[in-house]
C-alpha cells in the first residue's frame, strides 16, 4: 500500500495536493464513521468528533431536570424539548462557557462574541445561533464571503491583492490570505457582508464598492486539531484600478501586497498561506484561465475537490431525495 | 410524500427545477442501486442499465471461444483475456454492431462512426476506444468541450449567442444550444477541439479564436430513455465582438440568436433547450454574477448540480482514497 501511495504522491501535480491539504476531513476522516451526525430540530446540521463528544456527553449530568443532549449510538441530538431558537441558543451557550472555562478545549481559547446561525438548510429556518469559536466542535456548517481583489496589469498581466493577517487574530495569525473576506454573522446577508468587508479590511468604499461582481461559491471540507470546517464561501470579483492602495481600517490586516498570478500560486503552495482560503484563489484561477487544462494535469480532480457536494453529506437518516421529499437537500 | 414533494416542488425555483433535470440520474437513478459497475482492465469505467444488459448478456453466446463480458452479482467486466486498447476496441466493436443491426437499441441509431476514448481515470491511460453513439449503454464517462460567446451590450448588458441545433442532428435536433460545443473525440486535446469546433460551428478563427479563455468545467449525471450521461463540460468563455455573426460552416447549425442573459435563462428553461447544455450557461450566468445569492434563492444547491463528485461516484470496489492508494480518485 506505501508503494501504491508514494506512486501517487509523485504523480499529482503541487496544486493537486493543496486541494486535498483543504479536503483532508472529506477524502479521509468522513469515511472512517468516527463521528456522529448532530441533529437539532429533526435536521441534521453537523457532525461530532468522538473527542469532543467526550466532553459534551459529561453535560447531561450537570442539568438534573434537562438533559442538554440526547448521545444514541447512531447520532447526538440536542434535546427537542428546547423548543424554540432562543432556547436552544442559551442552553448551548451555558454548556459552551463551562467548556470555555475549563479550558480543556483549544477551539474555544479564540470566543469571539460574535455568533453564527445554525439553520435548516432548504427553507433557511433558523434553529438556533451559537459563537464563531465554537462552530468547528459541532461540524456546523460554516458561510463566509471572499473577494479576489485583481487588476491586469499592461505587462504582468493578471494580479491579485492579497492580504497579511494581523499577528493579533484568533486564528491562522500572520498567515497570507485572500484580498479580503469575512464570516456569515447572524443579521448579516451575504453581499451586505461582502460591502461591510472591502470596507472595514481594505477602505473598498462607494462607486469602488459597486463593481463587486458574484462569481459563485466554492465548498470543502478541511480538518485541523480545532474541529472541523464544512465551508462554504461566497465568491466575489472586484477589479480594481492600477494605481488602487488598499488600507486597512479594523487592525485585522498585517499588510497588503500586489503579487502577479504565478507568484499567488507559490505563496498559496507555502506554509505562510491559510490552507482553507486556498480554495477561493485556485476557483479565481481557474476561472480566469490561469489554471487550465493545458498546464494542469489533475484540473478535473482540483474543480470537484472546490465543491465537495455538503449538501449530499449532511442528510441524516439518509433518504432518497427524490422519492421522500428531503428538504434538507435542497439548500439555500 | 405526496404532499411533502409537493411542497418542496413549490418552494424550489424554476432554475433549480432545471439543475436537477440535468441531474436527474444523480439525484434517483444512481441510488436504486439497479445499475451495475463497468470493469475495464480493473478499472470502473462506466454503469449499465438492466436493460442494456440483458442484451449484453446474449453475447457470450455467440462467442464460442472467448465471451465478451463477465457478469457477476455485483459488477460486468469485460473479459480481461482482451488484452490491449486494439482487441478490446475491436470485441466491443463487434458486438455493437450485432446489435445496431438488430435494431433494437434506441441510442445506436445514431451511430456516429466517430470514436470516444475509454480511458482510466488518473493517469489517463488509453484503455479502448468506442462509437460515441454507444458510450451512454455503458454510463462511460463523456467529456466535451462548450464555449460561451458573448459581449457587453452598451445598453442590453450582458449579452449571449446562442445556436440552434440543426434539425438533421442525430441528437436533440432543432434544440436551442450553447454558441458552440463538441465532444472530445479520440486524438484531439481539449484546446485543440474547441478552436476546431469554434471554426467550424461558427467561423471563429484567427486572432478571434486567440481570445478563448478557459473557465474551469461543469459535471452532471443526465439519464434519458437513451442511456446514462455523467458528463465533463470544459467551458471556454469568448467575448465577441459588437459586429461579429457566427456563420456556420459544418452544417450542423440552423441558426444563431443574440440573447439577453433574461432571455437566454428563459430560453434555458423551455423544452426547446438541450438539457445537457444548460449547465455550461447556467455556469456561466452564475460566474459573470446574473445568477447570484441575492436573486436566487437556490444558489449553492445549484452550483453544487454544476459540479457533481462524477469520480467519486465511479471508484468500484469501494476504497478509501487515502490510505488505499486509489488511482481512480485522482482523475485528470
Amino acid at each position: 500500500m506505501k508503494d501504491m501511495n508514494s506512486t501517487i504522491a509523485s504523480n499529482i501535480s503541487e496544486i493537486a495536493k493543496l486541494a486535498r491539504k483543504f479536503n483532508c476531513f472529506y477524502l479521509a476522516g468522513l469515511h472512517q464513521g468516527t463521528c456522529k451526525p448532530f441533529l437539532v430540530g429533526g435536521h441534521q446540521v453537523g457532525l461530532i468528533r468522538p473527542d469532543i463528544l467526550k466532553h459534551l456527553e459529561r453535560f447531561p449530568e450537570c442539568y438534573v431536570t434537562l438533559k442538554v443532549f440526547r448521545v444514541t449510538g447512531k447520532y447526538v441530538e440536542l434535546n427537542p424539548a428546547f423548543r424554540d431558537y432562543k432556547e436552544r441558543s442559551s442552553r448551548i451557550a451555558a454548556v459552551l462557557q463551562s467548556l470555555k472555562k475549563e479550558g480543556e478545549i483549544c477551539a474555544l481559547k479564540g470566543w469571539r462574541d460574535e455568533c453564527f446561525e445554525v439553520s435548516t438548510p432548504f427553507y433557511h429556518e433558523s434553529l438556533m445561533e451559537m459563537d464563531r469559536s465554537a462552530i468547528c466542535l459541532f461540524g456546523i456548517r460554516n458561510y463566509g464571503v471572499s473577494i479576489n481583489g485583481y487588476l491586469f496589469h499592461p505587462i504582468k498581466g493578471l494580479c491579485i491583492w492579497l492580504q497579511q493577517r494581523s499577528f493579533t487574530k484568533q486564528t491562522w495569525p500572520g498567515k497570507w490570505d485572500c484580498f479580503v473576506s469575512g464570516g456569515l454573522a447572524v443579521g448579516y446577508g451575504i453581499m451586505e457582508t461582502a460591502i461591510k468587508e472591502v470596507a472595514e479590511e481594505a477602505s473598498v468604499v462607494g462607486d469602488l464598492a459597486k463593481k463587486l461582481v458574484p462569481a459563485g461559491c466554492v465548498s470543502f471540507y478541511f480538518e485541523s486539531e480545532r474541529g472541523l470546517f464544512p465551508n462554504t464561501e461566497y465568491v466575489y470579483d472586484l477589479e480594481l484600478p492600477q494605481d488602487f492602495k488598499p488600507e486597512n481600517a479594523d487592525g485585522e490586516v498585517e499588510t497588503f501586497e500586489l503579487l502577479t498570478a504565478e507568484e499567488c500560486v507559490q505563496r498559496a503552495l507555502t506554509t505562510q498561506f491559510k490552507t482553507t482560503s486556498a480554495p477561493v484563489l485556485l476557483d479565481f484561477l481557474i476561472r480566469r484561465g490561469f489554471i487550465n487544462p493545458e498546464n494542469e494535469p489533475n484540473y478535473r480532480h482540483i474543480i470537484e475537490l472546490l465543491h465537495v457536494p455538503l449538501q449530499t453529506i449532511y442528510k441524516w437518516p439518509q433518504t432518497d431525495i427524490l422519492t421522500n421529499g428531503d428538504g434538507e437537500n435542497l439548500q439555500r
